[in-house]
């Protein structure tokens, strides 16, 4: 059983098999949406996303103003709203062969995707799916995207940021079965490290915010009866200021807001919830606190998840724990 | 009849008998609280008042740290917590002497307060009551704090905000029948003008947002069965920052919110709503559009009214029509 | 002579002829550009002011995208950069007209510029020049602007705040001779007060800073020896952070930095001074006290114009009292 | 020579002797202060940080509101102002070992300092001069403060941030000689890496931003013929609102200036430089783009340096290469 094989790993070696610092940050997010031109023009012109292009089967690839990569978002027509997969930049293309390695270790199944397919400007993927019914993938290689930020006496942007100024794709909050062993699995396998998390009264968790970098999460996921579900995707405002441009934004397009304005103590991220066109659930987010790996981690009693998830009321908001793709 | 008997003075004179700028702005409220040490740490240490002194005979007063006058707020012990009275400075004694005529001429009894009798540094005042069943008062002068902002090579403050970081008391809403009278006596009597209303399908007002300045509101009336009620106490904010700042002292205080952190489309004003300890609705408040006399009125639906009043949710939330004190 | 006149009107009458309130904004700004296609590409590209069109003669007008009125600022091109007006809207035609009667008494020529011939949409104006060698005018009707705010269930805005994000024109600082007289002016005439004074160690003025609502300042006027300059023009900004924006703008459009970002301790508003293409001085501003007509005067020495005007260093920046157009 | 030795090192092993993520962050800077009393007045009452105690010898030992750490700053009373040594926290005491060899590989010269003997709550430190003639120091085991952020259902701050609301230390520029050695000894040996560099017309390095983080830089060097000068140390703001608040305290307390509010392109953070009691050049600083290794090296010419330092005014100014404590 996977999580005996990793009960033993670690009670051996005492160390994890995946260094901190292997996996970069989440850098690609297929969402599948029900109109694809609908979506297309809320994710550039109100979200603010950059649109790289159209891929030869009509998907349509995206990117934050403030990214380097050739895209990060990719947009698929489908009859159901939802992700398709998240992937992973890792550090390099050994460290990526050797997480390949460590996953087929950990008891996932893993695909080979080659580089230039499915993905225009990507290099080779490895794609698993994990414990909670997520597809997860990680790459070590992708173009520079042709509309990224300068590099030579750059200026701040190149593209006037616009609508609510998303600068990048930031995290996404993951709803499945078996989130203790998906938290083992992006510790041990991707080298990744656990800021925060909030436990049930039997010491179960509920949920873990965990993180690859210096932001308080690159993915999260709490604990939910059904596979494969996605919360939302978090998309990064500069700061509290954009967060209520991003609200008017909301307002004046009569867009369906979920929840906010509001600060997460979870993160302490500023937020506002709400719905694009096809449903899924996206944040706009800004703040969060400067995680580092040799800080104590947050730990939250279940009992308190309504003042951890929603700051100001303090009150758990049940759709918070429903309505998810 | 005070209504017919205003219309004739309206058709036959063409012209208001007080003009605009005659009443300069709210200048002191007083309010019942339930326990007045706990009122005075609340409205000081936490919302960021700063504290003038006590009355001979137990009320607390407090000003915000950028109002030059003795106090803008009187707190009084009772058994029920609510507004004992508004009070607007006006323009000059001229103009004071002219506004009482005006007002008994309106049909409502005026009664005299001396100075510096109940309100310490205060002038005499005028005081009636509205068809909304809300005690009104005028006065014209004022001592000057202790504590104002400079005059002489001025520092943008002196005592540093803190707390909520509360720069004045702003504005009231209140709830009562008949505020069509009482939006009549606001503009012909004390010389306000009305930047903004909210209509019933009948043409009949549900609610009036009056100012005498540039501020969207210095006073606002929501029609209601039960009579004098107040449904809160504005305070002002620096900015959409101080929004959140003062959202974040909610959370840590444990205070219960109502509403918000939203923008209101009416006003355009970004707000919260929490209750302090006696249960007193109070708002803080920042931003807002600069008024002018000559700008046209907005004009909202009642259909409307929840984009007007959440502009976020779009919503109506049904206890901003209940909880009254 | 007319400070003699003024001064036995004022001793003897003891009110100023016309009432505070009479004039309620600077409405209308007329500037000399040297290129017009190119400030017009500035002035609505990167300000983010909105085009309403051309004038028959060629001059473009434009507003800020939160102003009612047809236009507020109209360029002519011109050889030498500057100031052409700055006209007042006043309450109403009846003030317009005792108003312009109190300028002939007061000393001034006054001639008459009918409805709708140099300025479509606006009524008929008064134009006058004042001590200090302005062209100052006043009128009292204008239509509404297409592209003005919503008035039924208004949104905040209609087209998305670009550029700077420009709100209106809001004031002017004039430099000239003999500004004592310019304010008495200003405050007998127009009914204006002013909430602030910098006065020279022999009392005389060295700045005034004057208003006729609850800004800190519509115009302002600086003692120099030279006739009918122009120190600058500011347009509002929402807040500090729209202030960080405008200087993004700045760097990187490659516009010439003047002074800034910094604060004024005199208005309290935060401010960046730059060069527009053709050598005007703009500022940015955001912030500001609220200004009341009862509050006492600020009053700066002459020794202390540093930290009032560049609160942050403190010093006196010698290019602020020259580079005037 | 140290120089050929790494290059050998680098050009055999083509990979670095210490992986990224080994150093975490800067943790640890003593500074010498004239008038220890004086310094703990304006490092916590204005620049907001809070005291943690004196030493057995007089110093004192101070921290951020949001940093977990025993303490961060450590001031030392001398006769002249400046930095005594800046030590990094390293993720580990296997790192810490293998991490002081590669010192010693490198050509320095290494102390150690056993645990909490100068610096109470901290465990062994290695030491060593580069060849800027800095002291740099790491170490990996700290004590947690008494103070530090709450971990079991926190709140976003215990104590009120307050007076410029500093955050946390976060980074040093450091002026000296030879920087390309001290570039390369942060990556190769501390296992940084470096988001930006400015470069000479002859191709040498003017400065250098290294970062173990996704900060843009936890510590930077600038070429200078004197060694072991520092040029500031930085503190973090939360955002451009609070360096405008910093801004005021600065005003209000009389403190000097040297150059902002302003922003560098370089980091792309916002900042103001002022001048402590001591003479020690501050900055508070906000904002800076997420660094990833991955990312190009922005890169700039030296021409250029005076945008890429001062984007707003695109000027060098000429006391920021001089004035260096």
């Amino acid at each position: 059983m996977v999580q005996q094989m990793l009960g033993v790993k670690i009670n051996i070696q005492g160390v994890r098999p995946m260094e901190l610092g292997s996996t970069i940050r989440p850098g690609l997010v297929q969402l599948r949406v029900l109109d694809i031109d609908r979506s297309v023009n809320f994710y550039t012109n109100i979200l603010g996303l950059i649109y790289v292009g159209h891929t030869s089967d009509g998907r349509a690839m995206l990117k934050g103003y403030d990214e380097f990569d050739h895209h990060s978002i990719t947009l698929r027509q489908s009859d159901s709203a939802g992700l398709d997969f998240v992937a992973f930049k890792v550090a390099n293309n050994e460290i990526l062969e050797k997480m390949m390695k460590e996953t087929l270790g950990f008891g996932y199944r893993v695909t080979e995707i080659p580089a230039n397919t499915d993905q225009p400007g990507f290099g080779k993927r490895y794609s698993f799916q994990i414990s909670t019914g997520h597809v997860l993938q990680i790459f070590s290689e992708v173009e520079l995207a042709e509309k990224g930020p300068m590099i030579k006496n750059p200026d701040i942007w190149v593209t006037p940021p616009h609508g609510m100024r998303a600068q990048r794709m930031d995290h996404l909050l993951l709803y499945g079965p078996n989130i203790a062993e998906a938290e083992s699995f992006c510790k041990w396998v991707l080298g990744m490290y656990v800021p925060e998390v909030c436990n049930n009264p039997d010491g179960s968790r509920l949920g873990a915010w965990i993180t690859g970098s210096n932001k308080p999460h690159d993915i999260a996921f709490v604990e939910f009866p059904e596979s494969g579900r996605m919360h939302h995707i978090g998309f990064y405002l500069n700061d509290w200021t954009e967060i209520g441009n991003a609200a008017d934004w909301i307002a004046i397009n009569h867009l369906k807001l979920d929840i906010g304005p509001t600060r997460h103590a979870i993160t302490r991220g500023q937020s506002i919830y709400f719905w694009e066109p096809s449903g899924i659930r996206i944040e706009v987010y800004a703040g969060g606190y400067t995680a580092y790996p040799d800080h104590p981690q947050r730990v939250w009693d279940a009992s308190q998840i309504g003042r951890g998830l929603f700051y100001y009321s303090g009150e758990l908001i049940p759709s918070f724990f429903e309505n998810v793709t």
